[in-house]
């Protein structure tokens, strides 16, 4: 899980390219005057500098970096700094045309945008591995750099030949032999068999793109491939000495890379988080959101870094809403809440040209420190002043929810009971929700995390079961956790391949029932959970379902709710069966979020879970961070319109930060801090 | 229209795949026990098997396929054998990329997915004959083998250089010289006259799509393209002594093809059949799938085979909806009921991955045989067998309508009145569907068929008017006939040029006016037909129409409604002309259904259609099959969700099948017999 | 803006094609004789003729041609002559593939369609050279050919390798030096510095896309090179001694080109007018329509000409709808109320096949003269007849609208405040809309014209400052003008550079206020504006904005509305400054059209703008011609569906044309003439 990164201070700041002013000495000097009224003390430099580090092949200019750095440090403002790979100089894609890009329908790009670059191209690896030594020797041992920033948002894919060869090579390895490779991605079918290792070729829109098998392992190759590139750059700064830690910075709800796998690879993990607040109802996006931050500080269970936010509106998303006064600092106090030792933004100064000049900024093109938005940043940063203290502590978590990648490439290419679509990110937002309602810390893992240390566990559609899952999740029951499965899981295995004799394959036995079939529903229609009677659960509402509806057999399980309409009215649609000294409930059907809400709250009960505030009002988040010395600080954040009141358990955790007389305010934050 | 086919018995079986599965012989063992249990007396094999036959090169395995159907016909299950060209082996592909497609925007295909191969080129051509050989030198004489199924769902068009050479031959033969070319192609439009037949290309959206013309001839060219690769297909098998007779499986509402260009290149019909049952009211989907029976029946007017249908849930389209229990059956004896031999599932057997691992199947991954679906295929097995002595009995029919498919894609591609729609099929529909409410067989003709033997004719929206069809209308109604033409008839000739002097083009005087202007209208916008005072056909209530209003100027027709809105309020909406001994009547504007059931009824009363079932309820079909000895059964099929009330002509057809008690149950059958 | 153009009479006719008859000379005779029925006086002939002119390369056959125009002067009938570049000849495409479009994607064209040519192509340069020379040498001095028409619709793009080349000597002659190009297109974003002048690209969805500044010079350079052919094809003609005047036919609200740039480049303005007339209410369609007539006038601020219009319904739109009685007389003078000395058809006769064969034409299919459609063009012909004395007045306005092609562009690739829709030309409409009901003549202008006559400018969306446009704004308000800017003005200099220091740039003094922030509303979301209490312009109620609402900070500005929600509640959404002997008001908000509505009224009374009917009812145009003399018509056009009361200034303007009872009747037009 990387090293143990601590800067010593909640960090406040954000992206900033001072190559576009070089030319403006005096807007470059303004700049650390409005730095230190916003109480700025980290800036992230260099992501986009290729060009001006080396603007001819082989000839550097660092120096202007360098008195950037320097100047920066005098004012006590560290620098994260960019490896400046996301975006080459044009002379590389001209002498080179090989570290362009080539799509899924085999055209290689121009030179052009971002992110456009073949991670395989040895050309572009050891232009990487210059560059790279060039910044890591002379910026090792500059005091100020305080961590390497590799590249900018990783994502995409490349097809050209070096790509196919590799991706050979990588199924090669993987399979060994022909007869397996033909084995695990059925190609049987359609007689697609290979005659030889040398016929694989990527998927393509002009090729094959509903082999699931090959689709499954490509999108393992780009995530390995792509980490093989960041270990390359990190190596290339490491070979040279500089060992400040490594982070990449992540995307929301990015299903191009497996992030997890990410863990090992890099010491920190960032994320650039950009919710479109006031779209929907601020607590719809806070709760949204929330699970982001959480799946980022899962994937090392420790602090992540909150690299990129904007500080008003950007100027991508479909609608760029100016942020409403005390959004910003609600936002940024809840990156804090769910682990982050930053908030940082993109980006300290508009560019003035080119296709993000209207994206948000703590300096607008205005040029003047008298705006809101400068203002609002500024809270912000007497807010984290407050708050140091908090930078470094963990966030303990009882309860956890599955959310794999790997299952989410297979689910969503399925071609199975609903290509309408499963919702899968939804189904596991309903369980994560129902638990963060609670006002519990929840950790959200993939297949391949421990389960040890938690009480209740929810494993939403689960239907590609990775190696080992299974046996975990047996010992997890039998020892007395509370688990909770849905409909479609334990379907397919590592390779999609369908099990045989009966799912949910290998837990079966821990559910207490067979699948038999599973119906998809239409769009506006529905069914419905009716509760048995005198259930265990206690059921006692009905509930609705909708999209997938699962008719399953039981054994041992108890039927604790019915279907109430169909051919399948009064077969079960929920179930729960003990096995060992735990229980294992089922979802068979697409409920609507009551029922989850009802059930995961009598699950955690049944667990055990620790609850800090026992009733936590609508729109309300409390989250919980802790010290290794057992100081405890609990953030509650009010993310509805209006006041609310609550009660909050101050005898043992006294308010520490914000105002409470029994109510908390729109869009405020109190933080609670005890033992 | 091919010989006589009858394999002595109603099939019940299905695609089997058990190449898929050669490494499990005690799944093959355990699937001969379920055939028998379930009444599979045939399977289809071979389908997608080229990789297993001819692993390499000129390296040829058929032992394995022989010991399957030996095994089969041990137990008395009869195959149709395919011929494997719908997917081709990876090594083919590698070493001559020629049989891969080129679309139309010039770009070959990688290797991938099925149905990606060049009709024209001589190495598909060639590796076809072998192999094609191969099969038939094996099983020619095989007790087992009763038929070959010639590919899988023929499809697409190819744009290489070989088929632009072709397609250039083909032009070039039809149209003589280039004079002619560029008359009936009317290239003087934007000065794309040819200038030599070298320049002939194949539309592209990157060239000429707008042509339409050569659109059309492209189109014919596919189809007989494809039809030519088919003969060559047969031929192989012919040319190596094998006579069993020959199929190909078309597709539901397929214009990629005219199918009806296929009558004289196979020997029997078989088509493939997947509604979206419980999509809509299962009373519409009946019409729907109907009227596709129809068609098949009618392209060489004698038995077809259901050669494929899912027995649960398909995998591909928007939602995977279960059968509801008693839905297979109601399905699979409509088939029959419309002159189907067969009832034949996609698939045996559930293939363990890639892209169709969901498609429902007789026996599911499970594996078991104590499933619902396996039950309710169970007992589509023993109606069947109960049904045996319908087999190779025909579907006489007093009334036909006219579907075109080349008139389809001439007003599909007219850049007419509507581009938003002109709704041919559902134009073609109301006519169909009026006819079938009153109980009576239906014929679904295209403009080469012949007209002899019908009392009542419609013929919707005949814009473009093949060779010879005007004068066969003209001298059914001179004779007596009963014709019905609809708005936006008579516009072109077969090469898309437009008849100048008036329209409908040589039918006039048959008709009784002239077409002046035709308008079209918005979505949502309608005009009304009202009822002229005293009309011959007794219309007394005013109907909505929408889409398309034609005006016209009557010579000799009277006037039966006419419009009640707009400028054209008061102008003919529907007129009737008595011609010879018989009468044409003219629909001029896109009116909803109800005016066609008015209509439809007065009119094959008035043309003396027999009809066996006086009053059929809403949601019950009426469908008579006839044996040479006259012997008829008539099956009466209730679609609706609740039993209806129907009165039966007991006394001269006896209950057969089923129970019938005045009222006939959701979903049930009731075959009559009598003669 | 070229030399005077006056045929001396209003011309009525359209576009024809013998060409597609020249094997039916009885065709050609009987349409003359239809032509003369019609009081048809002009044809367009040669657009797409190159094949008949050119049939092999160097062989020229121009005798057909000659023979038409002299048939057709003999019968009293001028033509204008189009050079037929806008369709080469297949032979052409064959040997010199360079002639072919390449898109953005860098795939070249096959041959095909129509519009698909290089216009950077030596070889195509010197085969129009040739042609129109051949053309030019025929006509020159025949009496009956009055113009040029320069090949047809000119529009698209090319990104062929020449074009490239093209493009770069464009951008190396605009910038000089790659700092310089640099700089202006802030290439220091994403490390995109251009090393050398070689690298220059045009936009491509394989290459960049979002560099703004590139995107809009790339524009430019269409239009340049687009204009320069123009002028090539002119020279040929000038060269060889052809003196008739020049004219392109324009597009309805066409952004491919920045028509405002061809007013040097041709003798006179002619556009193609295609509205979809009864699809909306025609008084929607007419305020359209005249808007887009308009643009076509201020362009040279002369009489233009209606080149292409429909008789009946086309045959491309969604729906080909038929144009009611009365309605082509309607549109037919609207054009010459609004400066157009002609009405012509596409097309005279219609073509027998390919994609325009059911476009509406003057004779149809049917090919007589009994038709609706020929008399309704014959009453447009008898009513221009007695309209003759208009032909070449003017239409003098006092009040302009910006709307800037340049500015538009840049604009609509902004990715700013709203991606969703930030409404360019509905923002343009509202203020013209609102001076048009006042029955005033409105020039619409871009910002490279003078403002001097005018007393009131309405300005909305100027986001891109042209060179020296603030400078007449700040000279007009000084001298007494009405001046009124919207929201997302003075944001970016005329290379997409955002300034400094503060919005609307170099117009804050003259507005009284600065713009800090704009905020993008959601679909569905509003605000609105409160009037101030006493305000000077006397606004008393609300009304609602939505998309994008701008927050400003007066300095001397006064407010006369406030928002009336939002954190900006009570902030200023309209202001007023007094400046110099002017006034310069602003919108802050897209404001619905009822406060248009109320403030353009307002301010053209404080403007003295002339009126000259006092009441303009709901759904009435009027608009004023003036000869030189001074003698005036005034057009009263009523497009509702009622005939409507109006009281018209009859005792200074007598009723010329058309018949006046105090009301005037559905989709009739009424001339008053006087001084």
């Amino acid at each position: 899980m990387g090293k143990e990164v601590n800067f010593g201070k909640l960090l406040h700041g954000g992206d900033y390219n001072p190559e576009q002013w070089l030319d403006y000495p005096e807007i470059l000097e303004q700049d650390l005057a409005y730095f230190k009224k916003a109480r700025i003390n980290e800036v992230s430099l260099g992501m986009f500098s290729w060009a001006f580090l080396e603007p001819e092949e082989g000839v550097f200019r660092l120096e202007w970096l360098k008195e950037v750095i320097d100047r920066l440090y005098e004012n006590e403002i560290v620098v994260m700094l960019s490896t400046p790979t996301a975006a080459r100089p044009r002379w590389m894609a001209e002498k080179y045309p090989e570290v362009l890009r080539v799509n899924a329908a085999r055209e290689r790009n121009l030179y052009g945008e971002r992110h456009n670059h073949c991670y395989t191209s040895p050309v572009y690896r050891e232009k990487t591995r210059i560059i790279n030594t060039k910044l890591a020797e002379m910026f090792k041992d500059h005091p100020g750099v305080i961590a390497w920033h590799i590249s900018n948002e990783y994502g995409g894919e490349c097809h050209c030949p070096l790509c196919q060869e590799a991706f050979r090579g990588w199924v090669k390895k993987k399979y060994g032999t022909l007869e397996r490779l033909n084995r695990v991605w059925n190609t049987g079918f359609w007689s697609h068999t290979y005659q030889s290792f040398d016929q694989v070729e990527s998927p393509s829109p002009k090729g094959d793109f509903s082999l699931h098998g090959l689709n499954l392992d490509w999108k393992r190759f780009v995530t390995d491939q792509t980490a093989d590139f960041v270990k390359w750059e990190i190596k290339a700064l490491r070979d040279a000495g500089a060992e400040q830690p490594s982070t990449i910075n992540m995307m929301y709800n990015f299903t191009g890379l497996n992030y997890y796998k990410f863990a090992d690879v890099i010491d920190f993990v960032s994320w650039d988080n950009y919710p479109t607040w006031h779209k929907e109802a601020e607590t719809v996006t806070a709760m949204d959101t929330g699970m982001q931050h959480d799946i980022m500080r899962s994937i090392q269970k420790k602090p992540f870094y909150l690299m990129e936010s904007c500080p008003s509106a950007t100027n991508w998303q479909s609608v760029s809403k100016l942020k409403k006064p005390g959004m910003l600092q609600a936002a940024s106090l809840q990156a804090v809440a769910h682990g982050s030792d930053s908030v940082l933004y993109f980006q300290m100064r508009q560019s003035r040209g080119a296709s993000e000049k209207f994206h948000g900024a703590v300096i607008d093109h205005y040029g003047g420190s008298d705006t809101r938005v400068f203002r609002e940043v500024t809270k912000v940063g007497a807010a984290l002043e407050k708050l140091q203290e908090v930078n470094g502590s963990q966030n303990p978590a009882e309860a956890a929810v599955i959310y794999d990648v790997e299952n989410r490439w297979a689910v969503e290419d399925a071609a199975g009971p609903r290509n309408a679509g499963v919702f899968y990110k939804e189904t596991v937002e309903k369980p994560y929700q129902a638990f963060r309602k609670l006002g519990i810390n929840v950790d959200v893992i993939d297949e391949t995390c421990s389960l040890d240390g938690y009480r209740v566990v929810a494993a939403p559609m689960v239907y590609l079961l990775r190696e080992g899952w299974t046996e975990k999740v047996r010992n997890f029951v039998k020892n007395g956790g509370i688990f909770l499965l849905t409909y479609w899981s334990g379907i397919v295995d590592e390779t999609d391949l369908c099990y045989l004799g009966g799912t949910p394959h290998d837990l079966m036995d821990v559910m207490g029932f067979r699948s038999m079939e599973i119906d998809g529903l239409y769009d506006g229609e529905w069914n419905e959970g009716i509760p048995e009677p005198e259930n265990p659960l206690h059921l006692e509402r009905a509930y609705r379902c909708s999209h997938l509806c699962e008719l399953v057999q039981p054994s041992t399980a108890e039927v604790l709710m019915t279907y109430g309409k169909d051919f399948y009215d009064g077969m079960p649609a929920m179930t729960r069966n003990v096995y060992g000294k735990g229980k294992a409930y089922a979802v068979c059907a697409d409920f609507e979020q009551g029922l989850y809400d009802e059930v995961c709250r009598k699950l955690a009960e049944e667990a055990g879970v620790e609850r800090i505030v026992e009733e936590v009002p609508e729109g309300v988040e409390v989250t919980m961070r802790e010290q290794k010395d057992g100081t405890r600080y609990v953030f509650v954040q009010n993310f509805s319109r209006e006041a609310v009141e609550v009660k909050l358990p101050i005898e043992r955790y006294p308010v520490w930060q914000g105002t409470y007389d029994g109510t908390i305010g729109s869009w405020k934050t109190i933080v609670l801090k005890g033992r």
